[in-house]
């Protein structure tokens, strides 16, 4: 993890240590991990600074909506489960989270394109840049993959590969962020005037690692990590989104979490002609034909993939 | 107030006392009046049900962009006005509330044009309504604004004329309300079947009160309580709005409340023109005339109006 | 439908009329419906006031991200269907339309509980309110559901209780009116002053019409879509939906509107569990225990609702 | 600016050609300009490719609200200056742009913190990135500013300082844009196994240029300008703000720009105790002390630099 600075350290100890009396919502689960750092990636980390609310704000906020009646009728956590379900969604909006995101700038590019929420980032034309670069380890050098166009293979790079790829990254970083000490001069030679910090820093590669606080709703929290927890998002992003699904929301909300896992993130949402065409081999359908059920090629492969019981009713092609 | 159910009672008590002990920013003013319930209108209410963050929040989240360097410079109080001088917003949303609020339907309305914020209101497509209406104050019953077009006289009606105001209200209000109950027919009459709750509630008037929880940070309930703690706001909001600040915002964020009233709602903003145009009165100007400066009528009215002193440095029309 | 004044009358011609040149891309199916009032309901109105884009600006936003050699892969309408599939949602969100909806005033709270977007609405502050009240036809007057606890049934009310519940609507709706008209004294009697319209509007019932402009982007009104034409929502708003689908996006886009009801509105989603115990089922599972794949009874009910072919495999309880 | 490629060009011409008639609101200043690339820094662009609405769509929004009354007191430019003066925002966003925007990654971060509006980027995931970044200009080359925190200042380095500059960025990038080939392997040696592109791409420098489309509505794009044409932004992104206003916003809608410009842009906002100060200058004072009217310091310093007239009457320190 990037070298927290003693007075980081000072100040998390104190902020954990420092216990008072509140009246809101407290979360056993949260108390437990707020403030504390989780190390991802080489330098990266991330931790919970404060939150408001729980699973019990949830609830809460849906009785409002439907009556003191549905608590004979279900209990919290079957609301709860059933609002998931159903994607009544606003009341999970009732709970907040703040995390403060040490990550590369090319994860921060990515995990900022989601406008749902607030964000407070380093500023680079004040500040001047830490030494600190995402270096991937060797098992994760992959070549492109050949069947998701926008990932990477499971395989790795051979030895020599990997080691020429891991001395350009080491070398360019290390030279660029000479380059951009250089050219800023802080501290180094007072003969020479130094070039402005917001322009310097055009030298930096987005492997280097900014910092971020971020605060955002439950409801936006879990579209972020069913986006970003997901096999088809880049490993530097996904590390982060689950360890704030292991780390963080589970032992925070765990039954929203629990809900959002089976209703949302691991559900499989078929199409119309997909359903139908489940529905017709479960009736007893032999060999189906997917073209009776409009779906195309495309769909038909997805389908597979993501639903192998389907397989052996399909006509072959 | 509405009459709050004695369970409701019980369930407001119960948090005040359920204290636990927190790692999280906890704000004394704020824990003082969680819960309580302020009384508004006659039948109406507000209180803060949950909050994230106080005004230490807003520097912590400024200093991650602006660097620790700003500690120095300045401390809390000054950078939180500081930032609030120069509009940086994006700190103040780091700090969150969540209001339970009940109100006429027709406050609601204006209400919830904030899109900025979550809100849980109760349904009646579920539920059936008390029978709560706002009937207003004799001394609130004024004739259209002459001079404001959307707005209400500082005069108010004769006392024959309120008398017959405020009983066609009621009057209407009673009618609607137990025809409302005679449609649904839930306990009254079992012999005949009643009309389903989400069209028999199409006869009650937007007097009657409906309730919300609403989740907002604070740079957009700044800007809500800007906009309806206005002078230009309906009456009916306008006390809402002054009830967050006088009761819940200042004890709970009193450095960031006090910069919004000097900077945001107190200030005055002059097109360049007007300012141009005090600029020259200051420097010595006698006699100027508007159009030299390219304000038209209705700005320099605008302007006199909030500005007075600059009437006599104008020319005579 | 709400009596069009022989102004708007005139505006309207005026502009399906006045053809111009434009270089923008430009929808022959968007054209011939713009402007054109659709009626919906009794005195309500929807009309697409204009549109930016069409089916052809998805594929042009996507291919600035996914690289041009998506085009010798898909076409259009493939790729289309691939983001809709997969929820590469920001695409659709370049296409924007703004409609000219007259409709109750209980309606239009629900419609603008979807914050996504940009309302104007008439100002009852302002304006007087037109005679217009929504009054449900006979065939639309039905009991509360006994299943769907926020819904109407099926059956509906007797002739003598229809005629009892449309007696009352009417009758409160034209004498709290009368009662709105004599409170501000517009033009009645010149002997008395009258009430600010702010107040009096309080007296109407939410059954009257008011009147809004909507913008918003194809991706946001997907979403308003699949909610209001959805069978739980409200008959008196899911015309509307029904009207803008049928009428208005069909013709615009027929593409995405295809890709949308294949793959989100009439999509079906499965939660993990659920999706495991079909493909038991498809699998050779003769008698499947849903308790086995931790599905709940709730949801095994609402399952065998939304998908009745697992049923036959489902032990019996 | 960034060779466009022969497609690139033809494809624009016949966008630009390619004219059929419409009925929707149509602006001749926008036609003129759209689709047309504006060349921005060394390689950078920027274009309109669509829109929706004009000066027009403002008052057609506000009088929805307002009421047809307001037509006969103001003509549609006194009701967008009103509107704009009186922060009526809404009207504003009835306004659609979308543009197509090539500029560097550290210009894009700044760009896309701004959360209103619609964002498709090009992706280094999928694509292989052009060899194209920003090498700002010898007279751009300035030191951090001495008041500024976060600026430059308007001083430029010496030549000597200068060239060692240039060649720093020029080599930093060349270098490693070479890599990034190398490693990627693409074409160059089909003897060896490539790395991921998502990968690859961390060596890159956030001065290479990406492109993204961004659809934004009238309100929210002002809100851009405002804040990125003011001095205080940096350069790099200030000068695309700048092509907006003068090459796209002005003569697409100019009495909404020159509104903004007024009101908005240029205007000065005085605190409460500001504005009491200038007006004690006015009525008579010789010497005021700005600490009777509760201003600090720092305060008391931005008052002077952005409204010298005040000078002369304040107190020596």
């Amino acid at each position: 993890m990037r070298q927290l600075t003693s007075d980081e350290i000072q100040q998390i100890e104190n902020a954990r240590d420092n216990k008072v009396l509140t009246s809101r919502i407290t979360s056993p689960g949260a108390e437990e991990v707020l403030h504390k750092p989780f190390h991802v990636l080489d330098h990266g980390m991330i931790r919970l600074v404060d939150y408001m609310g729980d699973d019990r704000a949830i609830p809460q906020a849906a009785r409002i909506s439907y009556g003191q009646g549905t608590k004979t009728v279900r209990g919290d956590e079957g609301l709860i489960r059933y609002l998931m379900r159903h994607m009544h969604t606003t009341p999970f909006e009732m709970v907040q989270a703040k995390f403060h995101v040490v990550l590369p700038v090319f994860s921060a590019r990515q995990w900022m394109r989601h406008r749902a929420g607030t964000y407070n980032e380093m500023s680079a034309r004040y500040s001047v840049l830490d030494r600190e670069f995402y270096i991937p380890d060797a098992s994760m050098l992959s070549p492109q993959s050949k069947t998701n166009k926008q990932g990477r293979d499971i395989e790795v790079l051979g030895p020599e590969e990997s080691a020429r790829v891991l001395d350009i990254l080491k070398g360019d970083a290390a030279r660029n962020y000479d380059h951009y000490l250089e050219m800023i001069n802080d501290e180094e030679d007072p003969g020479r005037v130094g070039l402005t910090r917001e322009l310097a820093r055009t030298n930096l590669p987005v492997s280097i690692y900014t910092q971020f606080y971020w605060s955002v709703n439950l409801h936006n929290l879990f579209h972020f990590l069913r986006l970003r927890a997901d096999a088809h998002a880049q490993y530097e992003i996904r590390v982060y989104a689950q360890t704030i699904i292991d780390q963080i929301v589970k032992p925070w909300c765990p039954i929203s979490t629990k809900a959002f896992e089976d209703y949302s993130m691991n559900a499989v949402r078929f199409s119309a002609g997909a359903a139908d065409m489940i529905a017709a081999a479960l009736s007893g359908g032999k060999t189906i034909d997917p073209a009776e059920f409009n779906l195309g090629k495309s769909e038909v492969k997805e389908l597979v993939a993501s639903f192998p019981a389907i397989a052996p009713y399909l006509a072959a092609a």
